[in-house]
């Protein structure tokens, strides 16, 4: 597998992730400072704008429309910003990209309303494409993400259960966007129902492979590539795929039990070691490459080898990346 | 000014409203068993729906297509029921409709990711008008609702400002939710552009009467009919138009000053008593009645008698209602 940067991935669409920028600036330039303020601390580029990728990327097959698919994309990355800023209520998480979240920041009545506010401009965004089928992706996928988080919400303790709830759960908080963002491009871009389908399939499995990833990185990660600290999702006793892995096998294991839910950092870092030196994490990437590998066997009936081999790229990226 | 019933009034449109109830029990119908039970809470039947009546009437003085009407009376009324449920954690309230909200009975996660589906939800609904000027309007509502609410919750206490504040609070938070579902209808029934701004106008304006109102209610009604604790703006510290008129003329009232944002019962009793045997309620119901005026003139160019007669009836239950 080759080493791939993410600039030369984007190289055909970067100008016009450029546009992109522009649109995401065009959002915080609103007339009421307070929710000026919070916009431009929330959208702040440095984030790696994979969902707005694929959008480009899924347009590109058949006609490039980028008067319909630059409001698409950053709309898709909208309606994602929205929702980080409420799973951080939800997660009573303090930090996010190495910044403060708004709900540490400010409370959680300023991250409630910024994030409803970021809802209705993803939509209100999204209404410049006129295409009512992106619409209801759109829609779909606002409902996708929270009824799967409520759910996830609720779910007790339970090892037979834990994998089919955990694909269950990333499906609906990350795979679905990166479906959307890829369904979109492709009905932006008149693209036949079979070549959209195709790219809605790439979409979905890249967003498995991503969030597979996204939680192996939140064990064998740099905090300081991060921008949050490691085991979170161990400290908040949530069941990420390594973490599952390891406890089917030894489902016992009293290290990885007590840091479970729990507060002291040398239970969390013991955990931390233990699953990273276990078969766990290289049976997570194994599983990551699978989804990986269905993206972009999904690509193959596609017309244009240049681009695909360009998207293939992008989910050998996920696979490899440290942040 | 004749008393008037809401049964009566809603006569025209009663089999029509049923369909709109049918829509909601639908929305119930998912197969996440914790969602479900939480929009069975939030969705059964027991308020007025004025929004969606709004809709039906505004669609019914041209091309009456209730296979429109009927999803985009709904989805104004869950993005309606969206925001009462962000509302409750924003204001840390125990009650709505004599129900404890969903953030008391099951803690903010729910309150929060319920609150995302079912804006979500309204969207989708909203996209079964395939109508984009529509979507438009709800999306842009969204915004303003949450952004007004945002500027709200930072607005410090200023007495010269309070009015202008207020009137700009209640035109976010409420005019606009029932403005647009006036607009949507007359756009959906293909009404001429000014016919729908008639409309648009005479929801507008009684949102206005609909909130001045509520407020008057919260000092003057009973606790039984409201379905939450009298006094609860004044406790929660929060300037609504009474007590604006009051403070305006004695701005260095200690019973009230004690009051605001306080919790003893005996203290907001006390501020209570003192605003309802003052000038300040029937100011305030003046004020109502002039919102209520704008809004019945606004109709005086759309052609049918019989269902205008209706509407200005629906404008002085609004005044008149003690619940």
């Amino acid at each position: 597998m080759r080493l791939v940067q993410l600039d030369d991935i984007y190289e055909p669409i970067w100008r016009d992730l450029q546009e992109i920028e522009q649109e995401l600036k065009a959002v915080i330039d609103v007339d009421i400072p307070i929710l000026l303020q919070l916009l431009d601390y929330v959208l702040e580029s440095s984030g790696k704008r994979i969902r707005p990728a694929i959008t480009l990327f899924a347009g590109k097959f058949y006609y490039y429309d980028l008067d319909l698919l630059v409001p698409a994309a950053a709309a898709v990355e909208l309606l994602h910003t929205a929702t980080l800023v409420h799973d951080d209520i939800v997660d009573d998480s303090a930090q996010r990209h190495s910044k403060t979240t708004i709900n540490y920041l400010r409370g959680k009545t300023s991250a409630v309303l910024l994030g409803d506010y970021l809802l209705g401009r993803a939509a209100h965004l999204a209404t410049a494409t006129e295409n009512i089928r992106v619409l209801r992706l759109f829609s779909r996928a606002a409902m996708t993400i929270s009824s799967g988080e409520l759910m996830h919400s609720i779910s007790s303790y339970d090892l037979e259960q834990a994998r089919k709830n955990y694909f269950h759960w990333i499906s609906a908080k990350t795979a679905c966007l990166f479906s959307t963002a890829a369904e979109s491009g492709a009905t932006l871009s008149q693209a036949p129902e079979e070549a959209i389908q195709s790219l809605q399939n790439y979409g979905y499995n890249l967003g498995m492979a991503f969030q597979v990833v996204d939680d192996v990185l939140d064990l064998t990660g740099e905090e300081a590539e991060l921008g949050k600290p490691l085991g979170s999702d161990l400290s908040q006793g949530i069941l990420t795929l390594p973490i599952i892995l390891f406890l089917e096998r030894y489902p016992g294991d009293v290290v990885i039990k007590k840091a479970l839910g729990g507060n002291d950092a040398a239970d969390i870092k013991s955990a931390i070691d233990r699953i990273c030196q276990s078969f766990a994490i290289e049976d997570c990437l194994d599983i990551a490459s699978d989804f990986c590998q269905q993206a972009c066997q999904a690509l193959q009936n596609l017309p244009c080898q240049s681009l695909q081999s360009r998207m293939i790229d992008l989910a050998h990226y996920v696979i490899q990346r440290r942040r």
